[in-house]
């Protein structure tokens, strides 16, 4: 397992245990610019790719996947921890992923062509969004499957024609050479142009990846403080890009008076599942639950959580001590721990914990508002809807909102419309942790949960955030994009004088 | 005329004469936080007006400025300089384009309504793209009544649901306070919330303005230096809100060997036409022509700028004295002049000029490829058609491109791809200073042509800068935002499990 590498090297360690397992060389700066280089004479072959033959890349990787499922699943509890159950699962929903990508690149509304005929003083104008070059992709590693190196940015990103080079993450740097081989060899068997997908490893090489000319867009999942860190970095460029950054937020729920008393030992056993599903590492964790002062539910999670056994660990060991760090600046910022419960006890493992605190500390810019990464949430009681509404007044932008109420319960629009201002998404009647890949799903929202709040890392609409649009004026056939040609050989979607025609045939 | 008026004040001037014709105080910033008061409290209710409503508020606008005309046109001439003519046939497309952005916001697809119902273990899952609050925006001098106060930018903001700030021009200060009052006036009279649109004065006002919490998002038309500095005015916010800026740049305009040289002498006069059109004080001025050596298109542009009488003026004095500057800068980079001829000669006259510079001068981060805001124009002749291809490569992004060719000249297509990846438009046969408002419109580009290059100023998309989506999941009906629910009231386009619908009909 142990060979000698050249120093400096990212050290893959064991979050079980603390032990190390190996380590993968960091990528010098010449061989940064070699792999862009690379990716940038690949941009103008993957961008003119009919969308068919891409959606075959994109299945080909799927397939790869699923092929290496077993070794991909066994590297990535290694050095994640997340379990192999659950690691199986998240391997077959990223796999499904780049299906849906597959589907969307061929579909083709995301070339958003819009055709307007020559009439009266108007030219003939056209126009079709399109890649523009190399996009650089920092994956997460609470999701490694899905959010890592090959999950919804780099397949995204390649499904609107953008060659992509990731920066591997630090926490798992030998999955993400195995996730890197796997991806560039399916792709090059199913004939993507070499450079479609690089790698680079290491800090200073993330920092020279973003800072080369020839990147046209960078995309993040992570920490706020990597996320602003990372976008302070671009905005020294010369020439500014977009720095699509999805960042960590605390989801605010609002359990209603309206939810029937029966309900709510099911809801806290449920809430608890959620605040510990992958040790409380997912960005659309519940971080905060508004409950009706009076009711059990305090007292319910509080038991919830005493009987949950929890074997889960921090992904590294800043998050554990952040995670412990955390729990002590909360009760500094006036909560108070309601239960604990003991977790694994070896490695980085993590000890979940539900804290409560009053309504009137819930103030804008208090460390209660701000995330803590882990099995931690916070529970605050009110007194009535009005406290809740000047309360979703103090929050931070986020992720997602949760509602739980009677589907008749009068303030429920109200309390919707509210919400909607501060977050990307609001689930109604379940917690707000999941997040499926389709063509209405939005993951995003205002900052800090994003610093493009109308970009989305998540479904159909996660191309948009790498294409750009040119118009094409008084264009001979021959020189136009093939998407705008008026036989529309691609057969895509087209407005066509003001008029949305086709989008619900598909070519067989 | 004049009248005392508390000091600090913006002084109105005649770009004819240089004289002062008047003053009007800044606001002070207690002021900026009323105003911004005002367009946060009408938010919700201009956000939430139907598309029908906000359309019949747009087109009271444009219904105002024509009913004003007379005086807005003559103001607008007196400090503009402009010409009551061509500012007459401004106004009338100012109108146009309220009226466009009104069809528009009633058509509905810049909502991107998008619904997935539940299905295995998918939730129901509905996005709409709607307003956040207010806007802060930042028009022209140089197109004061489409690009204005109440050009493209406040239109089409007000159109996607958003309540504007107007931070008033400091070159035209009292047609500023005229157009917010024509304006301000007619939303009142149509039933828009007070609050709908406002207006500030002020170097200091305007900072407060993009500093203040409640605006969502800036927009900006102007030049590189002014957008740049109130994108870093941005940057220093809490809460990163996004600027969209629209800045100057050189437009490359490509004259292809397979023009028959009996249109030179017509491309010439052409040319010139739109060199000196509004004095050259137009983003899209193609400010560099590639021709072919040999060919006598230098010596016919040279006699063509001889023979045109100009008679315009800066708009103000800093760029007419950067005008002067900037052509000895041009000189010092290694132009000579072709041609010049005599302005007018009064306040501050432009003289126009045509320079020329070997091609091996035109390098990336030269003089020569930064823009020259006035009736100046560039041009460099070209041995082959890979000296072309190889300038194209060297540069920096912009508004748009020109091409002139045999449409069988079997190079186009290649120039075309190269050049479409430095700008938003290519116009083919045309010189590149006009934009039409429509569907397929993209007023855009890399920067430094905008700071956000997805992003159209002109056009259908532009309301898209102004909408973020919110994704609903699992929502009561009830609860849901009108544009999502399946019986859709509004009858706007939806995009039901991923298969487009509507779009095509208007409601009556």
């Amino acid at each position: 397992m142990f060979s000698p590498v050249p120093a400096p090297a990212i050290v893959s360690r064991s979050p079980v245990t603390g032990a190390e397992l190996g380590s993968v060389p960091e990528t010098p700066s010449a061989e940064v610019a070699a792999v862009v280089g690379r990716a940038t004479a690949a941009a103008a072959a993957v961008r003119a790719a009919h969308p068919y033959e891409r959606a075959g890349w994109l299945r080909a990787v799927a397939a790869a996947m699923e092929a290496h499922a077993s070794e991909i699943v066994s590297l990535a509890d290694a050095e994640s921890g997340l379990g192999v159950d659950r690691l199986r699962a998240e391997l077959a929903g990223a796999a499904r992923q780049w299906r849906f990508y597959a589907d969307v690149a061929e579909e083709g509304s995301w070339l958003d062509v819009t055709i307007d005929h020559a009439a009266d003083a108007r030219p003939d104008l056209r126009r079709v969004s399109e890649a523009d070059g190399p996009v650089a992709v920092f994956g997460a590693s609470n999701f490694p499957l899905t959010f890592g190196e090959i999950g919804h940015d780099t397949a995204s990103a390649m499904a609107a024609g953008a060659p992509v080079v990731i920066k591997a993450h630090p926490a798992h740097p030998r999955l993400a050479v195995l996730l890197g081989e796997v991806g560039h060899e399916a792709l090059a068997a199913a004939g993507a142009p070499v450079g479609t997908l690089g790698m680079v490893h290491g800090f200073d090489a993330g920092l020279a990846l973003v800072r080369h000319p020839e990147i046209t867009a960078v995309a993040f999942t992570g920490s706020e403080r990597g996320g602003m860190a990372l976008r302070a970095a671009v905005l020294e460029r010369a020439v500014p890009i977009p720095v699509y950054a999805e960042m960590g937020t605390i989801n605010p729920v609002v359990v209603a008076g309206s939810v029937p008393a029966t309900e709510l030992t099911d809801l806290a056993q449920t809430f608890v599942r959620s605040l510990t599903y992958g040790s409380g590492q997912v960005c659309t964790k519940p971080g905060l639950v508004l409950v009706p002062r009076g009711s059990d539910f305090v007292d319910l999670v509080g038991r919830a959580v005493q009987d949950a056994r929890h074997e889960g660990w921090a992904l590294t060991e800043s998050i554990a001590a952040a995670y412990r760090t955390g729990i002590a600046e909360l009760e500094a910022a006036g909560a108070s721990v309601v239960a604990r419960s003991d977790g694994p006890g070896t490695g980085w493992g993590l000890d979940p914990a539900v804290l409560t605190a009053p309504i009137e500390r819930v103030r804008s810019g208090s460390r209660l508002l701000a995330e803590c990464f882990g099995p931690v949430g916070l529970l605050v009681e009110y007194d009535s809807i009005e406290d809740v509404i000047a309360v979703v007044g103090e929050l931070p932008g986020a992720l997602a909102a949760g509602l739980f109420a009677a589907a008749d319960d009068p303030d429920v629009p109200r309390l919707v419309d509210r919400l909607s201002r501060r977050v990307g998404r609001i689930a109604f009647g379940v917690w707000t942790s999941g997040v499926a890949t389709t063509w209405a799903q939005h993951h995003g929202g205002p900052w800090p949960a994003t610093t493009m709040p109308t970009a989305t890392s998540v479904g159909a609409a996660a191309l948009r955030r790498f294409v750009r649009p040119v118009t094409y004026q008084g264009m001979p056939a021959a020189a136009q994009p093939i998407a705008v040609r008026d036989e529309n050989p691609w057969a895509v979607p087209q407005r066509i004088d003001g008029v949305a025609v086709g989008g619900s045939e598909r070519r067989s």
